[in-house]
């Protein structure tokens, strides 16, 4: 009943053989390794982009923000949702890399629309030099409440960015969440939706610590790996990202740990919507779950040992009745039984 | 007969198995997983420190960059030699994270000498606010070169600092090696010899990818925090990294790999020695080799398998008998064999 | 009827003969001018602070991003409003020099409330190292919409940064606009009140090019200094600026200019109230108007040789009877006569 | 006797009159006014460069340190010499703005070889992304050892830069200085000898506070005024930044200045040969002057009222007899009465 985060959980087994497997005699650093060259072919193949850029991260932070440092410049600003993880979750990173400001566009269930959009980056007219600048607009799919954007509603905020002359970039932490969900390729949720460059996750969906950046324009690839050198985000022993990589993407197991932590997900929505007071905020698409609840029953589920977060006060202190939104996260490690208990123990 | 680096040989098995073992059931995230307070608890007692503070990161360039922004204002200047890795090998990463220059001190065989430095210190007087500050002082042990300070060496190095009030940097991404060669405690080569900080490596000698940051002054530990987040550094999966460091300093792991890795190069060393043309430019004292040989016997060992850098010039276009430059490094996972077989080519 | 900018008119004639004045021998530069001396005393005097330290710099933009640097982390986020001169007029150069991120505080006539205050100040909760940390709060007053805070309302602002351990800065670009309608001292409209820091303008108020950056804590003048210079805000020739500045106070010169342009505000505002149509969105406190009306009388004050900016759409093309926000600021410069042909247009 | 810097000394009383003359009516801020118009085109008739875009700011620190970040990438490393200003007075100006860091390039009397530049850039092999990338050299004339490089020396170090690909800055703070010691033409000294970008001194030359940023490639010039304004450079009265500077060229003023500060300084030379201690380090060129004397000597004259700085002791305490090194500038201001008067003493 551990539902705080898809961060929490366990490395598939297959990742963690192909680390072991990997560990074998010398290799050369630094990405010159040979698994390296089969994760790029790999991710080129995914894409249907033959000369996409790719390179491998440890994590979302660092992929968002030297993505962004590359598409940006320091007198710009980056359009993003007001809760986009770059703006709440970063510690200001996105601003240390890109040397450049946030303009929030303002959301309903996580989805920025792209009236919304419109109307922040016409408002951010700049005056000649007095203003910030305009400059990328990056997209969150699967959002931060758990939405996900259908392709049309992609291709509407690319299509503003494109009609500015602004870059596209997509935050996928969750992206193989966000891909089942929708049931399409990569390349229609990205390029042919005009997306330019995607940070695509595997640590939240059963990777040990690993993300692809993936750049559609190669021109921006040497600017990219010397960013990331300067970061300090290459990796000497970097077969130990490429193995990971590798695993995650062979015999389409990201795409089956996707749609297991969207099942459980699934499960758990099922049951809420079932349960008498507790309340979904918007309709779960992929493994994340906003709801409400009173006090006194999230109290009740942490004591039976339940591990989720409470997000809009103490669970422990204040009115029992008061309702307080929590979040719920699914991964690929969980088993249907264990949301049925957690269920269970909901509605009894 | 791979002498490239020490980041090209594989992880010790204990490290993996501790990966694996790891990666099982839930662990928060971010450093809050169990096994970091275990590891913690490790290095305080390894340094004798029990008031530490202790973080793990993934390379040494992210290690030296964040410790030494901590201890460092922008308007300052770095004190390191001119051949140290900050200065070199990591594409102006701590410029980037310090904001601050770098002041080069001469060196003899990769090491300061403590006049060399105070007279660096001593000229850059700043006339105010016209000049750089003076900032931190990094000493790199053991050096680029192969060689290592004396404990006295850098107590001599430190005392300077001390008395013009500048903080003392320790890049140990060979701690280990040194450790071993001196035959002294990790206090005994910190702390106690005037050191303040360090990049405590573990990559360079069979972990998988982790550095300890050790911080004596536990008041710049909430600064260090907020600079790795910000720098994108924060593990999600910080377990990861935390089983990696604990495998690494259970049972001296560390201390045997880095006697293994220095008793090769000894075994180098000591062939070198009795060659008749090939010459050691410095005596190494833990496990880097740097010597001079014509062309025409690098080609030779080239040709037959050996791999390593020829640093000065092109090893396979030009006079036949230049003298050309080239480093070795062993690592815990080489053989007497293997070295054996080199040194027999070498001869032959 | 030039109302475009106070930015736009003639420094005061008296503030010029200081320049000539102070053109004569040799004066040490950087700041150890013998004027500059006075002018120390001067502002510690009017603001009763005999501590604070006190440096010029040539414009706003560079006292408020070296204030709010010297007063503000790289990891945190400067409170300040949506409309705010640092947030829409600076071109990042607050985000440039502290390295730091805004967050936004609605406001209602360019003020933001204490409530509003509070509750970005709450949201920004950080959960550990996640979110990026508070950092100050920056109020400006004469506000960019022309109102003005009372007392109690920046008291009540900076009571809820106290009582959240954040610094509190005054961008007074107009400080001097604001004081005389408060009919306040400077002491009352700052450390009084709470701000710790103010950034006090000259430029806008009859001078060539100076302001004042005045520091009530005297342990941040080193840090200032030595950011001041980094960024190229040090002037050789100091002396030109500490003239100006002395003139300036001289005498009162700097309150009666104040008075004079809010006397010529006032009259636009008596003038506009009494006009059939046209409408101010507040009512004017200091020497700024902002106010609508039809794009067709837009246009004929316009053919008829004012000059000021039509901030909500393009005056020459469109509905003519669509209302059009404008801008109107006068300054120490102009005469009654002015401002009445003006008017006398208007209502023409 | 004021020897101690030229810009210490006043403004040319015409430059003065045009800032007075210039104070009347309003003008357009921020770069709008007429005179820049007019000194647009004055800058570029002098240069030979009627594409060339042409910025002014209120001080060398900022012209360099704005023209070499519009001109660098932050992963690069700045060639300049070991005595560069931008290297020791701008307390990290450059490294603030450009984010990159600089390469020392050793020096003969101020002035740096093509060898010794040679040397240095060939040195700066990167290694792939480890390794700072090349960057622009910056070359400063009138040197800092009041040298002055032939165009030949000029042309030799540009072409070096100009075959591995890199920019070349002129930190001309005494641009004025060296084209009347060459007697060449702007151009000549510029962009026909290979230069990009210039910082085109007024300060040290008679004017109150002004510089020209002069760059021959017109593609710059937004990002040049996008980073002026961000790094708060961009004056609001910009017309008493014009006025200066048509003052300051028209009618030749400027090389009559510089012409008079030269002569003086041909005139305390043509003494300090004819003094029997005395001694200069290198044969000035323009207006700067190292020599060394005895302790007592200086003593002596500093006590008689001269006025300079001792540079490499402290003249109140030590041996009298120990040959100490003082620098001696000279400006517009200066009457060869006064120089006789100096040189009267330091005979006497």
């Amino acid at each position: 009943m551990f539902f705080a985060s898809d961060n929490a959980g366990p490395a598939h087994p297959k990742v963690m053989d192909a680390l072991v497997k990997a560990n074998s005699g010398y290799a050369l650093g630094y990405g010159a390794d040979p698994i390296m060259a089969e994760v790029r072919q790999q991710i080129r193949d995914i894409f249907e982009a033959p000369e996409a850029a790719v390179y491998l991260v440890i994590n979302g932070t660092s992929a968002n923000a030297l993505l962004l440092a590359t598409m940006c410049q320091p007198w710009q600003t980056i359009f993003c949702t007001d809760v986009a993880h770059i703006h709440e979750d970063e510690c200001n990173a996105p601003e240390f890399y890109t040397q450049a400001k946030l303009t929030l566009v303002p959301t309903t269930a996580g989805k920025m629309t792209a009236d919304a959009l419109r109307a922040k980056i016409k408002a951010e007219e700049t005056r000649g030099v007095h203003g910030p600048q305009r400059g990328p607009v990056s997209v969150t799919q699967v959002t931060e409440k758990g939405t996900v954007y259908s392709l049309a509603e992609i291709k509407a905020l690319t299509d503003i960015a494109r009609e500015y002359g602004l870059p596209a970039h997509l935050d996928g932490a969750r992206f193989a969440n966000a891909l089942v969900a929708l049931d399409c390729t990569p390349a229609e949720m990205t390029w042919k939706a005009g997306i330019d460059a995607v940070s695509f996750g595997g640590t939240k969906n059963g990777a040990m610590g690993v993300e692809a950046c993936v750049i559609f324009d190669p021109k921006l690839a040497w600017e990219f790996e010397l960013r990331r050198k300067r970061g300090g985000h290459l990796l000497s022993k970097h077969r130990y990202l490429s193995a990971q990589m590798q695993a995650y993407l062979a015999d389409g197991l990201w795409l089956d740990m996707a749609r297991a932590a969207n099942a459980r997900c699934a499960q758990l929505a099922e049951g809420l919507r079932r349960h008498n007071v507790a309340r979904m905020l918007c309709d779960p698409a992929a493994n994340i779950i906003f709801f409400e609840m009173p006090r006194q029953d999230h109290q009740r589920m942490l004591a039976a040992g339940a591990v989720y977060y409470v997000m809009s006060g103490d669970p422990d202190q204040g009115d029992p009745d008061e309702m307080l939104t929590a979040r719920l996260v699914t991964d690929w490690s969980m088993t249907a039984d264990g949301v049925s208990q957690f269920l269970g123990l909901l509605h009894g």
